[in-house]
């Protein structure tokens, strides 16, 4: 209830703090008898990892997962798998710049007025750094749905949009670049825009696409627990979500429902899919997919205003390393998100039928 | 895990089918001693309620609402509050155009995919009937949140956009019109097109603004239960609804880190709010405000092409009643969820501090 | 989370007060395509009805089932099964023997104490007559397990015991008398002890054994969730029982390991059955039997001094009808707890293996 | 839902195989600002660990618990707790004569039917070793519960029983010898009986009484989760549990109401306390007291017939270090659970009323 869980039959349950010991996790209704290979777990896990573009933080974290049970001889045996990420950058720092006032846009103050005081080691809780442990999750969640193809990309880098349908992209390029925009010509635009504000010691915001393809048929629970309302809270779950939309999305509203009203093939399909691959809250089997929208990074390497514990007004000078655009490295999130909503509900679709 | 209910500690299951005897709920977790002024709840029942206006379904539904237990001498008692509305509009209608056809982007087909059969009469549990008893927990969630003001409005109807920042809204004008815009210029607009709309058997999208203010600091449980999260996993459970953003949502995208931060005042309020009232996934004080887009809906009074259960082409004619434009009636829906998010946060935040 | 919920993904949730409008629930999770029969629901409510016999409560209650939803063409969809039993012996009592005193024994101090105030006509919420939901929804449960055959019966009375092991006994002769004890000779002792009991104006305790046989190997959860602990839990939350064991039990303390081991057949049966069915909290497949202690009921219709809310001695009556020994009338709710359990189990079992 | 979370608002999840690298859990919720005692925790786990005796298994383990999170400078934050306890005993063993066939009496055959395979080494899952990670969650419940007293004692070994009642004993004892039982007499006879048996190779079952006291008016929630109920499942859920009666209990069965209920003093306590400190479900401030029956562990060093995974007989001969009597190990987790549901009870009920 606290928060810290995901999914219900297919759950995560995270803990840990950007610079504590470790962070990490338990992933509890794994089915029994399934084969893991380890090493696309790393693969996910290094596609999240700080350090592995010039686009991205510089700060250094191998971020190897260790695990604990559940796994038997290459293979899951249903009981619950836990697992660690040491923490190695956690040498002292001087925290004092953070220690006793606010920076705006973060979570350091609410913290303190919900809890009464802070970890006030980098974010804590807070940070971002949590998500690795969705991303251990999730990459044995896309082992599970093997049928189903998930592939988030990078669409938007602050006014940059990449103007193609989905449909019209070749996945395969995705991670061909370090801004993880399958199109070269706009990918090679948006990383110099990125290098261009990493330089002013700024951030900026962007839009995540994700496409999921080869969904079967009935999969979301009726009224509250819609797959896209699930999907949606997943993705604004994820640090600095500001927006979701699927299907046709806030262009949706312009439209008459004569036009957006996707009609039927006889094979069940549709012609077209402004739906956006669910019904009523159900998939129906066509392409399920979904933007995301990040706001840009709250950490400025810039001085700036703000306030004491005291609430006394002081000037701090943001420093270090950061995240000049957080997309990049949020593609790994999204799918894992996704991959974990979609596992939870296949388990769940088993219960539906006598 | 069925997906009929919502919440944890202030926790709604609901059921009902749109033609079948009743539909209704249990309320679980109202804490005892709350005097319940019954008559809002009725008023919210009768905002949501067809045959309300000229612009909207003229189906009639009386939708008094019937408490069976939970309330004792005017109070709540601490125990579960169950409820009914019974349906009174369930003749026997003539339900063979939709018996063995599909129609296009309702959920027809897929509830017969993941069932196996559905209750055909009318959207049966995919109506949007169901949300009547999300309505009834909504204004009770209000009575408990006196002192948070959640006022929601219609803020754009296909093309037509309200464009003033809700700040410069008067609240007090959005019950003044059958729209619900507090813009009485734009409602005018609204209403008409809404009305040409209908004469052409069409509907349309548009767009909900909601805004929750005076809510208390520390609502909210970090990582996945993020407050803003579980906003839009809330509202995405509501029919036709495709998109969901807050604060500054998808134009927060195109902004740069040292613009787009909230500087603080030094009571701890912050000079701007693209924050949208929420850090880190907690509420920070400041007013909560997001956009819920809905697209047009599914029923249309045209022709139209679909297919049968056995997959042959069939042509159907769309009849009957049908709301041309949804968002009027779901304004007091949006306020039901967003109360009935905060309710449960509010109460989830008596366990945080010792 | 208030307690009013049973089950995970069969899941059964109760309202109502013992003279309010109405009792009744939601039964949410069950597996779409079953065929219901309603009669065989009245059936186990009509068991557990006050007025059945001589030797339980004369007061009057059809106790007749209203469902809502849920049930289409004869058949659960899958959607969420609402359901009431109206109260039709709510007539204005007068209460103010317990409405402003406590009854020893009874809930009435502690829910004043935990609420502020309560329901005082009749026990409210604590009253017995809340498991009639839970009889009808263990009914549903039973129909959906309906290769495992669940019998429970009395086996103790005070201080008479039925001294046969369950295999000597018949079932077919548990509804041949109204103690519900399957051995006539035993069932005719116990029957004339209450009664005596009863001209006393005082009450007296039992056992009910339940059996359940053909359960297939593999229900119950590891850890927390094991089948027995699952079903202690169910057991105790029944009004008036102060005690579960299962298989050996408290008998079971004093063997030897050597002696208590069950041995395998080789078919994976087992030669002796000390486990009572279950291993590491998952069925293996032999009768699963345990016992349940029911304390006297607390009514006695006696002088007996007590309290009021001031805290001043006062001395009281006990009046009207009541149940001379509870455990005749509990047989339909012990086996409809133990269907809600294993229903659960069965669904959740789903998603064990890939 | 697979069984490995315990608890709503304080709520543990717990991973870990006997013989896989390391046992752990994440505690989720448990409120800021407490101060930890970490030696506190240590010293519980010092009381279950094996080797700590000449009655107990004389496997070494040192059990030393390490934190990964959510405690910041001595106290909790409020996030989760995440915990492991490394396995230091995992060398190569040679598992062949439990890898192919069924030790009799212990989860092996079930976990292969359930789950199609499982980690043979030692018990997996289904190892008490899994218990360690409760006590170090209950440790911590019990120091966010420090006005309430909770001890644990064995008060029966076989037949040997000690027959007074709790309040005619000093708790201080309890900790006096290796058995736990505060009686130095009962407790040599026991402590020699036990030896006696382990000589034999064989085992014997025993009795835990525990009693809460100072627990506060209110606790439990009323119908399915019921204080008591809440607590016999946790007690069943501990290895070799086989029944749980609480207050009056089994004994409770011969008695009459006009005895069995308690009277009233005129502060609200009662003069007996045959309820064993709960109403209704609800805690009323009298001592909370309960017995757990724990069986004769399964594992015994003699020659015994099983079958193979296909079927076959097979004679094996148990060998290795056993625990010939399994209470006085499991004194410190029954202490552990009871705080577990003590903790969540005592949060859950900070929503109860306005």
């Amino acid at each position: 209830m606290a928060g810290n869980s995901f999914g219900s039959l297919f759950r995560l349950t995270t803990f840990g703090e950007s610079h504590g010991k470790a962070i990490g996790g338990v992933l509890d209704g794994c089915p029994a008898g399934l084969t893991l290979d380890l090493s696309e777990i790393q693969k996910d896990l290094n596609r999240r990892k700080p350090g592995q573009s010039a686009i991205v933080t510089q700060r250094k974290e191998p971020d190897t997962v260790e695990f604990y049970s559940g796994i038997f001889e290459g293979k899951t045996t249903g009981t619950p798998i836990g697992f660690a990420i040491h923490n190695t950058n956690q040498k002292s720092h001087d925290y004092s710049h953070i220690k006793d006032s606010y920076r705006p846009s973060h979570a350091d103050y609410v913290y303190d007025q919900k809890y009464g005081f802070r970890d006030y080691r980098g974010g804590g809780r807070s940070s971002a750094r949590e998500t690795a442990s969705r991303v251990v999750a999730g990459a044995i969640a896309k082992q599970l749905l093997s049928d189903i193809k998930i592939n988030a990309f990078v669409s938007q880098v602050g006014e940059l949009k990449l103007d193609k349908h989905y449909k019209d992209l070749d996945f395969n390029f995705i991670e061909s670049n370090p801004v993880r925009c399958p199109d070269p010509e706009s990918a090679a635009k948006m990383e110099a825009y990125i290098k261009e504000i990493k330089k002013e010691g700024d951030t900026i915001g962007g839009i995540i696409t994700c496409v999921a393809q080869n969904v079967p048929i009935g999969l979301g629970e009726p009224v509250f627990d819609k797959l896209h309302a699930e999907l949606g809270k997943a993705m604004l779950s994820i640090n600095a979500v500001k927006g979701f939309e699927f299907g046709s999305g806030f262009a949706g509203v312009t439209m008459k429902g004569s036009e957006h009203n996707d009609q039927f093939n006889t094979d069940g399909t549709t012609k077209t899919n402004n739906s956006g691959g669910v019904q009523g809250g159900i998939s129906n089997g066509m392409d399920i997919y979904f933007n995301v929208a990040f706001k840009p990074v709250a950490t400025v390497l810039q001085a700036y205003d703000t306030i004491d514990k005291d609430g006394n007004p002081v000037t701090t000078q943001g420093k270090g390393r950061h995240d000049p655009c957080v997309v990049p490295r949020a593609v790994p999130i999204v799918e894992a998100m996704t991959a974990l909503v979609l596992a939870d509900f296949m388990l769940l679709n088993r219960s539906t039928k006598l």
